[in-house]
């Protein structure tokens, strides 16, 4: 009896144990290491873009949870049969849609450490490496941006690791609505107004609405072709001007540098310099083409960010840190603590407490309480990298977007929209190739119709173009619409992109033109 | 030459190609899964609460980042000797602080998975598995927490994996907001009114922060031993009326099951009743406490959840998914979308503008638009245990809490503040123990001047039990502090805890309450 009770004591200890037994950890772990390294080494098997059709996986998967455990042999095996057809491959060396989402084994490690550890590094006696490792990879990276002293710790500004470019605008935009807000009154919440160029992302107009500002204070600039679609900084002033004429109350711009349609730049100093005069945060909202200026070639883009509040950039666009991971900057993070502070018995502790306030709470430096150690997989990049490889890699997109452009040159049935700034192409089959009339010398009103029709079926042959790409599997591509014209977006930066993909993009592409054409 | 050049593009293409390579992905991957495997076999030899000044990390790291890549056995070596000792380990069997951040290896591999494939699951098609599994892990889940039929998406609701609870309170309170501004106009936003009661976690008063909430008008009821901590309904609805005939707004109450200080359980039904009345958003956070509703016994915390409006808790809390994932459903997710949603040219595409609407855009319901493949590891959590085991693993650690008390008990020095609901014990070292003076009769305000010495005193003695055990790194507790009583919290939910552990516990914290006695 005696011996039959061990075994079951032993049998009861190893069930509760195991959610996190090491041995079983170590064997699984290995597994998957497995199953996503093959995974890489077959990514160019699957379609990029994927062929399923709405509600496909419902009917292959069960109603309802299982009751009993099932081995992860079966469950692996279902992902690779259920939800990888189901997959669009990002990570592929096929895929230039939207911005990249470049992985990289550094993040990679730095995310499973992350996850392994799985600390939660609310406040810094919380993790203390959690909060620490974080100021330090903020100053590096700002470092190696270049960033203004007044941006990093050191010069009294300092850096924090967010999800996401969208909450990083929220919590600016909190900063500067409550800034304002404690110097005119809540009742005045009404009369806030906020500013964009028509490029710049929704995620801004998203966080205004989040953070109640009246959409009806919304302004949109109107860019251009003149101003290469960047922001106007006399038609900000302007604006700014009759807002405040008519009783309201600027209170921030948000300034891109590289935007989602056609990676514009808008001009960073001008604006800085108009925000300025009227007292107005400043948000460089640079989630994808900020990596960029870690290369010297790049950096003069970021003129005037000096006057400006407030800098982020997503490392898990194009800069080879796993989703999600936004690099912000700040120069007064007071302000942002001040809005975002939160203060609960249950979290007082000694060092948050002490008075010469040594420590970084970063709870108090965004939405959320809870967060994960970020730092962990940007530290790995930096480490395993180095600023070298890290240049190198980005030249080296650029370099293959060039090569791209060229190949487009080459052939006249195609035309660049925009000038290519980073490593994005726009591009469409031009008006010539499908015999769109050459607006003829009549009255302005005649003219103005035929060009409308023109476009529109110049935008319905492009937009063919790339439904039939894009279906067929090979590559995967987006569009945007600018000033009219629906454009097709070639962005590289996927990690496994090389330069024989390139060409093989080129030869799908014009395969599709030859048979719409 | 011909076959230099060749050397040369090869070295070129693995120089460049390499942020990926699958072989070295495999090798790096295996090093990681053996470190981490190690990590979790050794993590009771570091001190549980990190030991470290603040500071410490910068003394030993470089000032900025490596120009030359470093190979990852340095990175890793350096993770051990400099990141480890700043860990605060959340892991470890012995952690008993704040609440669980419960890992196990199947969220742990999902989460390998998410970030192994990296995509960007923002709309339907930019991964349809994503979003896909998404919906239905959230209404398995559902059906095993047995949520109203309404919560779920064949009733007409629905669920979405989000970060954290603060994010899940911040959108379904702009949901809220939003739906009566529309209704009584924007020019009201400063008579909003929210509630809470003093129990109810900060996080919700920094939602209504962001929000744009005025903070007069944050209404907090009070709690009392009487109603167990729990928010009276009475209390609120006397409130609300004062607010209305006030000329405001009433917009928003948060419920709680299972606070954070003592996991009392707001009463929902009377609550939800209140809310009816008068056309209130409920909410219920059951951050912590609600995954114990798979199990039947605990399910009667949340009766009265179908008058509410929303529902979330953490997955990574007391659920074995690593952080982060806040499960939130809806009764009316077009509430929350008609707040959120965005609809910018260049994420246009077939499926998202079909007039079925058959697929979920879940950009539109979060703060982001992008967002990470999080229901890979809810579902493989689901799939690797099953019901059955994670109810277990649930009852073992309330059994483990049960055992503890019963061992508090048996000592005459130690009183349990609270009743114990889930895996949580409120205790401390009672006034007996410390001599603190008996509540004598004499004239009232005496009495009280008596009595608020002693406590004074006797939350002297318990934090200082507190610091002096957390200080051994043998284990880590927390503490808080409520109807001015200072307690000692111990949270059972660590993965790797067992039995054995829980007496050791008790053993420190008997010896350090021996010294201090």
């Amino acid at each position: 009896m005696g011996s039959i009770d061990l075994n079951d004591l032993s049998l009861k200890a190893n069930h509760w144990g195991n959610f996190l037994d090491p041995q079983e950890f170590r064997r699984q772990g290995h597994m998957i290491i497995d199953f996503i390294a093959d995974y890489y080494q077959n990514v160019e098997k699957y379609p990029v873009l994927s062929q399923v059709e709405p509600g496909y996986l419902k009917k292959r998967l069960p109603k309802s949870a299982p009751y009993h455990p099932e081995p992860i042999e079966t469950i692996l095996n279902d992902v690779q049969e259920h939800i990888v057809p189901g997959l669009t491959h990002w990570q592929s060396p096929n895929y230039y849609a939207f911005f990249p989402s470049s992985g990289s084994i550094a993040g990679f490690l730095g995310e499973m450490l992350a996850t392994g550890f799985n600390v939660v590094g609310f406040n810094w006696m919380s993790s203390p490496a959690a909060s620490e490792l974080e100021s330090i990879v903020m100053d590096w990276l700002g470092d190696m941006l270049k960033l203004p002293k007044s941006f990093i710790f050191s010069g009294g500004g300092g850096g924090v690791l967010l999800g996401t470019t969208c909450e990083a605008v929220l919590c600016t935009l909190v900063a500067a609505r409550d800034q304002m807000l404690s110097k005119i009154g809540r009742q005045n919440m009404g009369k806030l107004v906020v500013y964009a160029s028509d490029q710049t992302h929704s995620t801004f107009k998203k966080a205004t609405q989040i953070a109640g500002i009246d959409q009806k204070n919304f302004r949109t600039i109107k860019t251009s072709k003149a101003t290469s679609f960047g922001l106007p900084a006399d038609l900000l002033r302007s604006t700014i001007i009759s807002d405040i004429e008519a009783g309201l109350f600027p209170i921030f711009v948000c300034a891109t540098m590289g935007t989602t349609s056609t990676t514009a730049v808008d001009p960073l100093g001008p604006i800085c310099d108009v925000a300025k005069d009227y007292g107005i945060w400043v948000h460089v909202d640079a989630a994808y083409a900020g990596s960029s200026c870690i290369c010297p070639e790049f950096r003069h883009l970021l003129d005037g960010i000096e006057g400006a509040n407030s800098f982020s950039f997503n490392a898990h666009k194009w800069f080879f840190t796993t989703l999600d991971c936004c690099c912000l900057w700040l120069k007064d993070p007071s302000a942002l603590i001040k809005s975002l502070s939160t203060n609960p018995e249950f979290l007082r502790n000694k060092a948050s407490d002490s008075n010469s306030k040594e420590v970084i709470d970063y709870k108090d430096w965004q939405v959320a309480l809870s967060r994960r150690f970020r730092a962990l997989k940007v530290w790995l990049v930096l480490r395993s990298y180095g600023v070298e490889k890290l240049r190198d890699m980005l030249r080296n997109h650029v370099r293959m977007a060039e090569n791209f452009e060229e190949l487009l040159r080459a052939d006249t049935r195609f035309e660049i929209v925009f000038p290519r700034n980073f490593a994005l192409v726009c591009f469409r089959i031009c008006p010539a190739a499908i015999g769109a009339a050459k607006p003829t010398q009549t009255n302005s009103s005649e003219k103005i119709s035929e060009d409308v029709d023109d476009q529109k079926r110049i935008n319905e042959v492009n937009k063919k173009l790339l439904e039939s790409i894009n279906a067929s599997g090979s590559i995967y591509m987006t569009h945007s619409v600018v000033d009219g014209i629906y454009m097709l977006r070639f962005a590289v930066g996927a990690s496994l992109t090389e330069e024989s993909h390139i060409s093989s993009a080129w030869k799908v592409i014009k395969h599709h033109a030859d048979t719409i054409l």
